[in-house]
């Protein structure tokens, strides 16, 4: 009988934060690649483009022109997904053409004034900027709203059309599909253990090692033990925090130096401006807020599309799309990928 | 007071087969895209290329040779994510490391002798013999295999490797999560409302008309009420019927007919050979079939990535995968964009 080794062994992993599995066949990445490959990210970026709507002192779509800020920067989307005034859709009584009113508000954040810094290029004090105007955001538009999603799609190939360093935040007047499952699988496992389900986790991830990619006093970042994209990351604080906004200082300057440490780890990866889409997942607010949300643990995600090299990426299509997600390496072989040399720093 | 319009306010719409919402933000398609451009599908495709390992007569990447084919050919891939003797993973007490065992085939399915002809192009009759083929792999795996999963990958876009027209199957000792939501979501409807789901909603469908792609005495097409991706499509038969395994003589010849009229219409929407991921979902196998499953109605989904012409695609990136899906077209916009001309017949 052969033994079970999980690099050569397909096996299915369980993701308890959305009660689903994941196919993982390392043995996969034998395989040759023809298929596409896309465009490495642009490298020379020029610190102040006349013409980029998101520069310091520039005229945005909407003819409203930049101040002339030198540090983050917050206005409203000018293409907003949501807006605070769309009308009521109305009912239709079949249970199966079901509408519902979607209310908010869209805007963006610029990390920095400058177009060619990327986070872990900036200076750790210049990350706790952008880590306190999160908090300011979140203290704000959750003060009526009950979600809001914090987000940055970094590179064009995930979809990102502004090479200057910006996330979004939309806040909405429902809880969105995933932050709804992850509460439910948050909730259940609480009323079952009596303890948070990430607190829980980040203890065991932080005996047992193998996933660790990076830690410090309060935070942690690890490949989590089911992720789905290949080198997917989730960070966790270490203490029982709900929200970003109950962070404390010393937490939220240990936030910008982990932060600055896994995204250098990943642009030395493959050795390019690493793309992904990151976003951070808290208790509900608004109504929420008065609620007991002990079952919640602050975390963020962080999900990269590449696999093989900078032009080659993971594509989930029509296995993963139609049935289950599949991985084509183990988080362990992964955590064992990211380097321990750094360019930056 | 302004009056509500699905192209200009924002709504959500309710997933049925998923539990799930997704964001509808049509008035989003307004601002401009300065963001990644992909590459146009391959134009020129050799009928025959002597290095291709789909091709007739050729050697593959293990060394077996390629009969002559002279219609469809099933082979077993060469590199499968699902084996039939991988060992058990084991167990792991903590509730947060879960593994499973999986064990599965993987197949692959050429339609075609040529490489240069999609199933659009091909005769009806030659699409009537890749039908007949799928019912034959469907009635083969799921004599044992509780999951069957044929589906296409088409397009370098959607991660296809060889441009040979072809599809694949991995069948699993698993129920993978979607078709176990899908079948979660159909025996809620089935209990409450005592119709198959699916069945009700193709009823609707047909009397709305407002979606309907295409149609024919056993089958229909409609961009779904609750699309995710802008151009998605949902195929239907008229008439309950549990598996592809189900189909009459004359529903399988209305299948080859209603997928040449669909896909037709996909290639001429943007006048280029559409990438897409399709694939089967129908009622259980393997030990499943003993059971009743009276609330499955089978279908296809077809998930293609484009959204405003040939070289721009629809990112499902941050707030859709940290939060909700978000779509920028109303399906009714969308129904009204497929041509009536055709280029193929
Ligand atoms: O099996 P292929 O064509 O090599 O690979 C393609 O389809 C698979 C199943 O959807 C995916 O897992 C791969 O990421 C994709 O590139
Ligand atoms: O808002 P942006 O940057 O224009 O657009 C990008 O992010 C959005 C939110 O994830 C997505 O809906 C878009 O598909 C993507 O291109």
């Amino acid at each position: 009988d052969v033994s079970f080794d999980p690099k050569e062994h397909q096996h299915l992993r369980y993701n308890p934060l959305r009660d689903s599995w994941v196919l993982v066949s390392a043995h996969r990445m034998k395989r040759p690649w023809a298929g596409q490959v896309e465009k490495p990210p642009e490298e020379h970026i020029p610190r102040y483009d006349p013409k980029n709507p998101l520069c310091p002192g520039n005229t945005r779509a909407n003819g409203k022109v930049n101040p002339d800020y030198d540090s983050t920067f917050l206005f409203e989307n000018d293409f907003p997904a949501l807006q605070p005034d769309a009308p009521d859709p109305g009912v239709d009584q079949h249970p199966l053409f079901q509408t519902r009113a979607a209310r908010g508000i869209c805007k963006v954040m610029c990390f920095h004034p400058w177009s060619d810094v990327t986070l872990p290029l900036m200076k750790k004090q210049e990350v706790v900027k952008v880590v306190d105007k999160w908090v300011e955001i979140l203290e704000e538009l959750g003060a009526t709203y009950p979600w809001v999603q914090i987000f940055e799609n970094k590179g064009a190939m995930m979809g990102c059309s502004n090479p200057h360093p910006h996330c979004q935040v939309w806040a909405s007047n429902f809880l969105p599909n995933e932050p709804a499952l992850s509460d439910r699988c948050q909730r259940n496992y609480f009323e079952k253990h009596g303890e948070p389900l990430l607190l829980e986790y980040a203890r065991q991830e932080a005996e047992r090692k193998d996933r660790v990619v990076v830690e410090n006093f309060a935070w942690l970042a690890v490949v989590p033990y089911w992720a789905t994209w290949p080198y997917q990351t989730l960070l966790l604080p270490r203490r029982h925090v709900l929200r970003l906004t109950d962070l404390t200082t010393e937490e939220r300057e240990g936030l910008a130096d982990i932060m600055k440490q896994l995204l250098t780890k990943y642009d030395n990866l493959f050795e390019v401006s690493f793309p992904y889409s990151m976003g951070w997942h808290g208790a509900p607010t608004g109504p929420h807020l008065k609620e007991d949300n002990s079952h919640w643990q602050l975390h963020a995600h962080y999900y990269p599309p590449l696999l093989r090299s900078a032009t080659v990426k993971k594509f989930m299509v029509g296995y993963e799309m139609l049935a289950q997600e599949q991985r084509d390496l183990t988080p362990e072989q992964v955590t064992q990928m990211f380097p321990q040399k750094f360019i930056y720093f």
